[in-house]
């Protein structure tokens, strides 16, 4: 990791000369401004890179942990072992940035990469892979621990995800779109993040002056990421107080509420909102706001509409929370904390390979633990099955 | 679970009835003696599914507990709870014990489960199932619970495994044809379980006193089931030493041996061994045999051909038995132990609901905690993302 942060610095100019290619070749192509920033390298962004490759350099190594080990009534020893998976395939859209950090991520959980990055990004990944592989040769790695599938073409990724004797994982990172066509075709196991319709619920206990700026926070903090969220659940024990005073506010910053017939009682600024408005993803300053009865009420709703990322309580009362806990069935499920803490690194996972709406194997912030399996080791002094 | 129990001992006589029912029609089939041993049953059987719903409700209940629960420097709370999967699918052949241990299970951990059961054992699958929700019903637990697919036309499962929004997990249990059809066409992640082709590695510091017991109970024990051996490897260091003993012991047990050439100078008996048998899956009094030139090449031979099953390694080298443990890939790795303890009940699992060769989620036996997954909890004090 130390190496590729040497790397990336040694050969920065090499790969902005790259990047502004491909920056080149999207202008022509008329990419939208918003993909041709995220596509974009400068300094700072490289010394992003570099950055994360030394915090990646230092969380401790996952792979050798042994764990849950006991000794059985007959003498034999029987424990677990963190190990690496195997093979992971990357398929991504424009990031460069997921170059560096999805391989980092993957070696030093001991696993070897395929790389499928989108076709905007074509020479700043071969730059980047270059690099990657001049770090690995430095330290006499196989270079072929990391491969990038060159192809450009869409029926790479079809042939790809069906490789189940060479692949073990998938873990696509892109828009929803890419994901399901991934996940549909894929003989492989497939870690997936579908989209984050995240709720606050405000319970008739909660501190309001808590409610209040936890409810902006996981709006507005930064609209455009998964954790925030897209619906608002207030119960009517205690609408009376607190939405004249979470309209204002949102108002000010600039949002749009849509809102329950009952929610439009307290400003005519409210749109009326739809059935669909309670499972979109809206990713912008947009709000479903929806007045319940009671917290059955808002936990029926969020295991139906929501997408079971992320969702909090806002409540003094520790048997609503131990409820709403117990039953939201989401990856991570908050009691008076703003949703945009479903985080990896504020988990204390370190770095994060991303987040899984998926049930099996990981759920929620992915770190280098999931980025490993275990096996079974088991140590006898000559026991024999009877 | 009590419940379960109590009522199959009410509905002996009718599921006795019942599976008679499927023995006829099974025998009018043409089923072979085999299948139709696996199909039947009898009291002893019943009482051996009793026996199992005992036993499964005296397990912990896996659902609620919390683990890794710490204070991130910032005050947050963070830790996991585990809770149910879902709905969990699970698709077999002709064993009716499996409806009743498999929903058992499924219910201990707190999932909904359907099941598709091998058109043989119609009959007596409906009679199980009606027992099960009897038990479900009385005590005032949604029937609906447990669902079983009643068409016993292929196409059922087809369709069963695309429903990747309403089943969370597919189980299939069965032989290597059902369960490679399940995982080709499933969009919904299957935990699965093809073949084991099991070694024990003989080296050259091993007590030949303790391998040649281990070798034989491995092989000869039972030797039908996926963690028995079908390949043998011998340190060229001790050869002369251990090959005379181990064959006269196999043959006086009835096994075939298919070794490599230097094999065969021990004994005219051992036939010659072809490519094909170093992968094959024999589940018969059958051995392939093989002398490796030391320790580097029985591992790269485990990893070349074994099925990532379960492997031991016999020696009393300390560093020999770690680097086995540390580079064979498998599920199970034992040391000085026969690989016929690769087993959920004697790693301390409680029950099975099977073995993995998958590397996501779990891998070798899965009991109950296998059954669930986990969510991440989060208690804040008003916490908000800066």
């Amino acid at each position: 990791m130390l190496s590729t942060a040497a790397q990336l610095q040694k050969g920065q100019e090499y790969l902005l000369a790259e990047n502004h290619e491909d920056l080149e070749n999207g202008e022509k192509a008329g990419l939208s401004k918003a993909l041709l920033d995220r596509l974009a390298l400068n300094e700072k962004r490289v010394q992003g890179m570099i950055r994360a490759c030394h915090e990646i350099a230092a969380l401790p190594d996952p792979v050798g942990r042994v764990y849950d080990m006991v000794v059985r009534p007959e003498g034999l020893r029987v424990g677990r072992m963190r190990v690496p998976i195997g093979v992971i395939g990357i398929i991504y859209e424009a990031r460069p940035n997921v170059t560096i950090e999805a391989s980092t991520l993957c070696l030093k959980s001991g696993n070897a990469v395929i790389l499928r990055g989108g076709s905007n990004a074509f020479f700043s990944n071969m730059a980047l892979v270059a690099i990657l592989k001049k770090a690995l040769a430095e330290n006499s790695v196989n270079e072929n621990l990391i491969s990038y599938i060159e192809s450009t073409d869409r029926s790479a990724i079809d042939e790809m995800v069906v490789q189940d004797d060479l692949i073990h994982l998938i873990i696509p990172r892109g828009g929803e779109g890419l994901i399901r066509a991934v996940a549909e075709k894929s003989r492989i196991p497939v870690l997936k993040h579908f989209k984050g319709v995240c709720h606050v619920y405000v319970h008739k206990n909660a501190n309001l002056a808590m409610a209040l700026p936890i409810t902006v926070n996981a709006k507005v903090q930064r609209p455009a990421v998964c954790n925030a969220i897209e619906t608002l659940l207030v119960d009517k024990a205690i609408a009376d107080d607190f939405m004249p005073a979470v309209l204002q506010e949102l108002f000010a910053h600039g949002v749009e509420i849509r809102g329950c017939e009952k929610t439009r009682r307290y400003s005519e600024q409210v749109k009326p909102a739809a059935e669909n408005d309670w499972t979109e993803e809206y990713l912008d300053l947009v709000l479903a706001v929806k007045i319940v009865d009671d917290l059955d009420q808002a936990i029926d709703h969020i295991n139906r509409y929501g997408s079971a990322h992320t969702d909090t309580i806002v409540t003094e009362n520790i048997h609503a929370a131990e409820k709403f806990v117990k039953n939201v069935d989401s990856s991570s499920v908050l009691v008076n904390a703003s949703t945009r803490l479903a985080d990896g690194g504020i988990y204390g996972l370190g770095a994060e390979i991303g987040i899984s709406t998926d049930k099996l194997h990981a759920r929620g912030p992915m770190g280098l633990e999931e980025l490993t399996t275990y096996k079974w080791i088991v140590y006898g002094e000559g026991h024999l099955r009877s």
